[in-house]
C-alpha cells in the first residue's frame, strides 16, 4: 500500500521540490523506533484516553449525558492526534485489525459527538454551551478542528476512507460560514494548527474555499482581535497576536503557536505563489536557527509562557524545548525544504529529528518528555508540574505531547525524500525505498551509527537524471562512489549527487565521516560560554552521570577543548548505541577522569540522574 | 525625635545584639538617596493609589457602594506599605504637615473601611464577601493582616498615636479567634506575611498572644493545609506549603514568599529561645548565599512562579530578582545578624542595599523595576508585562515594589547599627549619629566612593566598652587609627574594633580599600562561566551601552581578566558616581577599546540600552 506525503501538491506549483510519491522505512535506525511506535505507543493510546476521560468526554457530548474530564479546553485533540498517528500507521500495517478497529471505533464517536450544525468540541459542548465561539484566546475550538482536519485528511489518504473525512468537513464548513469577512466572527483562534489543516483539507479534497480560509486565518492574526481575552502577564505574542506575521521581525511567543502558524505561512506561500510569505519564512526560519535554536534542534527558551526567549538566550537547564516544538519546528522547515529546495532546512529537520524531538519518547515507547533541558543539575528533583515533566512520565495532565509524537513517528517516511523534474533527492537517510521525481531507490545503511549510505537505483527514467542526496553540514569529510568511476559532484547547495543516464541496479554509495567531534558554542551564547559539546554525525551526546566514573562529583567534571575522542558502538546499552570517550579532568582537583557521553536521544532511559551536553571546558 | 528599630526586642533575649536606640542619618550617599525618597517617593504614592483604584476600593468597602477595582486581591496591601514607609518617615519630618494628614486621611479610610468584627479586606469585603476566609491559597487576606499590622506597629513607635493600631488589632484579633487549633480554621495563608508582623505587634504591646499565633501560623505551614487551592503548574514551594520549614533543606519556591517566611522563623527564634528554629534559619541563609545569590544581592532566578532556582542556577539574564525579594533579603539577614551578632549577615544586606535592592528605584524617585536582571542583550524589549517590568515604570499593576522601596528607605537607619553589653556595633557606614549598647557616635564617611570612615565617640560608659565596625568580606586591605595610637583589632569574625575606656571625641577611623576589582564567578554557577564582573568597594558594577566607545557592538565586549582598573569620581555623572574603566577587546576583531562601567545601582536611567554585569573574558 502506498504512502503519500503530508504534503501532497494540487495546486499553484510553487515550490522547487515535491514530496516522495512512495517512502517507506523498511530497516534499520529508524525502523527500530518505529517498531515500538508501532506496538506500544500507538496501541497505548485508546487506554490513555480513556483513563484521562477524553472518551468519556465524547460520549457524554454524544448522549447530553456526564461532566466534562480534564483541565483543559483542547484534551479533544489528543484524539485527533492519536487518530492522524493511527492512520499514518495502518498505512504500514493496513492488516492490524485492533488498530483498524479502534480508528473506526473513534471515528464513530467523534461522528456521533458532533453536533447537527457540524460543531464538535466536548468542552463547550459538555461544560458550557453558552461559551461556544466566545473565548477564541483560550478556547481552541479551531485548533482542535485542525487537528480532527489533520487526522482526517491523514484517515482519507492512507485508507480511502471517508468517515472521518466527512466529519471534519462538516465542521470545516460549520468554521467557513461562521468566520470571515462579513460574517459573524471576524477572529482568530489563541492556538495556530486550523491554518495548515485547512491547506492539506484543500489538497486532499480540492476545494478552493478551504485554502481562503488558511488564508484569511493567517492574515488577519496579529491585529488585535484576540486582545480581550489576554492575560498581560504572558504577552500578545503567545498568542501569535503581536504582530501581523507578514510585518514580523523574529520567531517570538508560544513556541508551538509560533512554528505551527509559519507551517501555515509556508503551504500558503507553496499553494498561492505569495513571495511576500515566502520571504517572511524564509527571514524567519533563518534567524531561529541562528539564534533561537538549541544545539539538539530544541527550540523555545522559556518555560514561562512555553516560548521563544531572546535572541541567544538559550540556558541549558530552563531550556523548555517542548516536544511538540520540535516536531512543530520539524513540519515547518519540511515545507520549507520543499518550498525551496534548499538543504539546510532538511540539516535542522536531521538535527531535531535525532536530537530534540526524540529524546521525547523513551526507549520503551511508554514513558514521554514534555521539556527536553540540555542539563539537568545533580540532585535536581523538579520543583513543579513543569519542571517534573523534564523526568520521563507515563501520561500528562495536558498530554499533547506523546500522540504528537506517535503522528510524527508513523508519518515519519513523508520526511525523508523528494523530487522534481531534474530527479530524486534523500532529504534524510534510512533503509528504505523512495520513489520520487520519477525514480525509485533503494536506500541501505546503519545511519546514525555508521557513515556509509548505500543508494540502489531501482526504476530510473530513460534519460539524464538526477540522483542526490543531502550532504550533512556538521560533515567535514566524505566520499562517494557512483557507477562507471563517474564523480559525484554539488549538484546545489548541500546536496551531493550525479546527473546521468541510471539503470536498475545501479549503486551510488556516500561514506560520510562520523568521527566524534568537539562543537564550539556560539560566542554570543551567554549561557554556556567556555563549554564545549560532543557531536558524532547527526548525534549530540550528553554526559550522563550513570556512566563516569565514580569518585567524582559530576558537576566537577570538565574537558580539555583538544581532548581526543573514542568512539565505540555498545551493542548492549540502551537498545544498541554508539558512545563517545574523552579524558577530561576534575575541578576539584585535577585529576584526569574518563567521561563517556551517550546521544542524547537516549538520556533519561535509567535511573534519574544528572546530564549535561555542554561540557566546561578545563 | 527618636526612632527605635523594627526589631526592638522586649522579651527573651536570646539574641546576640539589640538594634540601635536611636538612629539617624544625616549626610551623605543615603541621605540623599532617602531625601528622594521622602520628597518624591513617598508623595507620589498617594495620588498612585488613588488612581491605581486603591482608596476608591476602601471607599467602597467602608459605603458598601461601587466595584472592586484592580486585579488581585490584596490591592490593599499597597497601602497598608505606604502607611508605613510614611509612618517611618514621619519620624524624621514630623512636622510634614502634608504627610501627617494624608496618613491620618488613609488611617481614617481603613477604619471606616473595617467591618464591625474586625475583618478589612475590600477584595472579598466588596467582589466576594462570601469568600471570606475561602480561599486562604489565593486570598492574601493574612498577608494583607500582616502588612496593615506593621503599619500600624510603625505608626505607633513613631508617633505614639493608637488610631492605625486599634485597627491593626481589631483584625489581629479576628484571626486570632478564627484560626488555630480547635478554632474555625486550622489553615496558613498563601503569602506569609502575617507572621513576622505578629511579632513586631507583640514587641509593640506585649501581648503574647500575638507571638503564639505567628508561632502557629509558621509551624502549620508545610503540612498541606493548602493542597485544595493550588495550581500544579506552580508547585507546592510557590506557596512555601512543600515542606514544614523545620525540615526543610533549602530556600525553595516564591522568594518573597520564603524571605518573608523566614524574617518570622528569625523573630521568633530570637523571641522564644528555639534553638531548632535558629538552627533552621542559619542552614537556610548559608545555603542561599552561596548557591541562590547573585553578585547583586539579587534573589529569585526564575520568572515563573518569581521563584527561587535550583542550586547555582543563577541566569543573569533571566534573573527575576524582584526588588520585594532584596527587600525581604535584607530584613531576614537583618534579623539574623541580631539574632546571632554574625558580621555575614550584614555583609549580604550592604551587598543586597547598594545593589539589587537600590536598582529598584530610578534617580526621580518616580520610576521603578520589578524585576532586576544582570544582564540586558541589545536591542532587547520585552515580550510581556514581567519581561517590560525590568524597564523602569512609573507603577505597577501589581504595585508591590515601590511602596516596599519606600519602607526599606524610610526605616534605612534601622539597619544601620546595633548594641550589647560590651558596646556599639557599625553594621553599615553612613554619615549619621547612632546610640547602641550603651553609648552613641557620629559616623562621617563619603562611603561607597570613598573608603574613609570617621567615628567620633560622643556618649560611652565611664569603663571599659568596644566599638566595632563590621569589616566587609570584600575588603583585602584597611587602615585603621584610634585614640592614643591604640591598635585596633578583630573583635569577632569580620568586626574590627576597640574595646577601652572612650571619652567623649575620640575618634576612631578606618580606611577601607576601595580599589576596583575583578571578580571571577563561582565556577559552579554555568550562567555566567567564562566571565568577569567588575567591583568597587559595595558595589558591582556594569556595562551599559551608553557609556562605551561608539562603532564596537555592544555584544562583543570582553574583558581580559588581568586588565587594570581605573576608578574615577564623576559628580556630573547619574548624580554623581564613581565609574570604572578597563581596556577590554572587541569579539569581532581583537581591536582595543575602553569600557567604562558605572555602578549598577544607577543603571537604567537613561534611554533603554543594553547592560551587563557578567562581562566575558577575553
Amino acid at each position: 500500500m502506498s504512502s503519500s506525503g503530508p504534503i501532497r501538491l494540487t495546486a499553484h506549483a510553487s515550490t522547487a521540490q515535491r514530496p516522495a510519491t512512495d517512502a517507506r522505512i523498511t530497516g534499520g535506525f529508524w525502523a527500530g523506533r518505529r517498531r515500538v511506535n508501532a506496538e506500544v505507543s500507538i496501541p497505548q493510546g485508546p487506554p490513555r484516553l480513556e483513563a484521562a476521560g477524553n472518551l468519556a468526554n465524547l460520549r457524554a457530548a454524544a448522549d447530553g449525558k456526564g461532566a466534562f474530564s480534564g483541565d483543559f479546553p483542547f484534551q479533544d485533540s489528543d484524539v485527533h492526534k492519536w487518530l492522524e498517528a493511527a492512520s499514518w500507521q495502518l498505512a504500514e500495517t493496513p492488516e492490524d485489525a485492533e488498530l483498524g478497529s479502534w480508528t473506526a471505533e473513534l471515528t464513530a464517536l467523534l461522528a456521533s459527538a458532533q453536533e447537527p450544525d457540524g460543531y464538535l468540541q466536548t468542552y463547550y459542548q459538555v461544560a458550557r454551551p453558552e461559551k461556544r465561539w466566545q473565548d477564541l484566546g483560550w478556547g481552541h475550538e479551531l485548533y482542535c478542528a485542525g487537528h480532527l482536519i489533520q487526522a482526517a485528511v491523514a484517515h482519507h489518504r492512507t485508507t480511502g476512507r471517508r468517515e472521518l473525512l466527512d466529519v471534519a468537513e462538516k465542521f470545516a464548513a460549520l468554521v467557513d460560514d461562521t468566520f470571515g469577512p462579513g460574517k459573524a466572527i471576524d477572529g482568530v483562534c489563541g492556538h495556530p494548527e486550523i491554518e495548515t489543516a485547512l491547506v492539506e483539507l484543500y489538497r486532499e479534497t480540492g476545494e478552493r474555499r478551504w485554502l481562503d480560509l488558511a488564508g484569511y486565518f493567517v492574515d488577519r492574526r496579529g491585529h488585535g482581535l484576540l486582545e480581550g481575552d489576554l492575560n498581560p502577564h504572558l504577552g500578545q505574542a503567545y498568542w501569535q497576536d503581536h504582530t501581523p506575521v507578514r510585518e514580523a521581525g523574529s520567531v517570538a511567543g508560544h513556541a508551538v503557536r509560533q512554528l505551527y502558524l509559519l507551517a501555515a505561512v509556508a503551504d500558503l506561500a507553496a499553494e498561492t505563489g505569495d513571495g511576500e510569505l515566502r520571504a517572511v519564512a524564509e527571514h524567519l526560519w533563518t534567524s531561529m536557527a541562528r539564534t533561537k535554536t538549541y544545539l539538539t534542534g530544541g527550540v523555545g527558551a522559556r518555560h514561562e509562557g512555553e516560548a521563544f526567549g531572546e535572541p541567544y538566550e538559550l540556558p541549558p537547564d530552563r531550556a523548555y524545548a517542548e516536544t511538540c516544538a520540535a516536531i512543530a519546528s520539524i513540519q515547518w522547515s519540511w515545507r520549507m525544504a520543499l518550498l525551496t529546495g534548499e538543504a539546510k532546512y532538511s540539516d535542522l529537520v536531521e538535527r531535531t529529528l535525532y536530537n530534540g524531538f526524540l529524546a521525547g519518547v523513551g526507549l520503551d515507547g511508554d514513558s514521554w518528555l514534555y521539556v527536553n533541558p540540555l542539563q539537568v543539575r545533580e540532585g535536581y528533583e523538579g520543583a513543579n508540574e513543569a519542571d517534573k515533566a523534564a523526568r520521563r512520565t507515563p501520561w500528562f495532565r495536558c498530554a499533547c505531547c506523546p500522540p504528537n509524537v506517535m503522528r510524527l513517528l508513523a508519518s515519519l517516511p513523508h520526511y525523508m525524500a523528494s523530487g522534481d523534474a531534474q530527479g530524486l533527492r534523500l532529504h534524510q537517510f534510512a533503509t528504505g525505498v523512495y520513489e520520487a521525481g520519477g525514480g525509485r531507490v533503494r536506500v541501505e545503511t546503519a545511519y546514525p551509527w555508521e557513515g556509509r549510505i548505500t543508494v540502489t537505483v531501482e526504476e530510473a527514467p530513460d534519460a539524464d537524471w538526477t540522483l542526490s542526496l543531502r550532504l550533512p553540514s556538521w560533515c567535514g569529510e566524505f566520499t562517494a562512489t557512483a557507477p562507471d568511476g563517474a564523480a559525484p559532484a554539488e549538484t546545489g547547495p548541500g546536496w551531493l549527487g550525479l546527473r546521468r543516464h541510471w539503470s536498475p541496479g545501479d549503486v551510488f554509495t556516500v561514506d560520510l565521516d562520523l568521527s566524534p567531534r568537539l562543537t564550539r558554542p556560539d560566542p554570543y551564547v551567554d549561557a554556556v560560554r567556555g563549554c564545549v559539546a560532543v557531536e558524532r554525525g547527526p548525534l549530540v551526546h550528553c554526559l550522563e552521570a550513570e556512566d563516569q566514573e565514580p569518585g567524582v562529583r559530576f558537576e566537577d567534571l570538565t574537558l580539555p577543548a583538544d581532548a581526543p575522542l573514542r568512539a565505540r558502538h555498545e551493542p548492549g546499552l540502551l537498545g544498541g548505541v554508539t558512545v563517545v570517550s574523552a579524558d577530561g579532568r576534575s575541578r576539584a582537583d585535577g585529576t584526569s577522569v574518563r567521561l563517556t557521553a551517550v546521544p542524547y536521544h537516549v538520556w533519561a532511559n535509567r535511573r534519574p540522574g544528572a546530564m549535561r551536553v555542554w561540557i566546561p571546558e578545563g
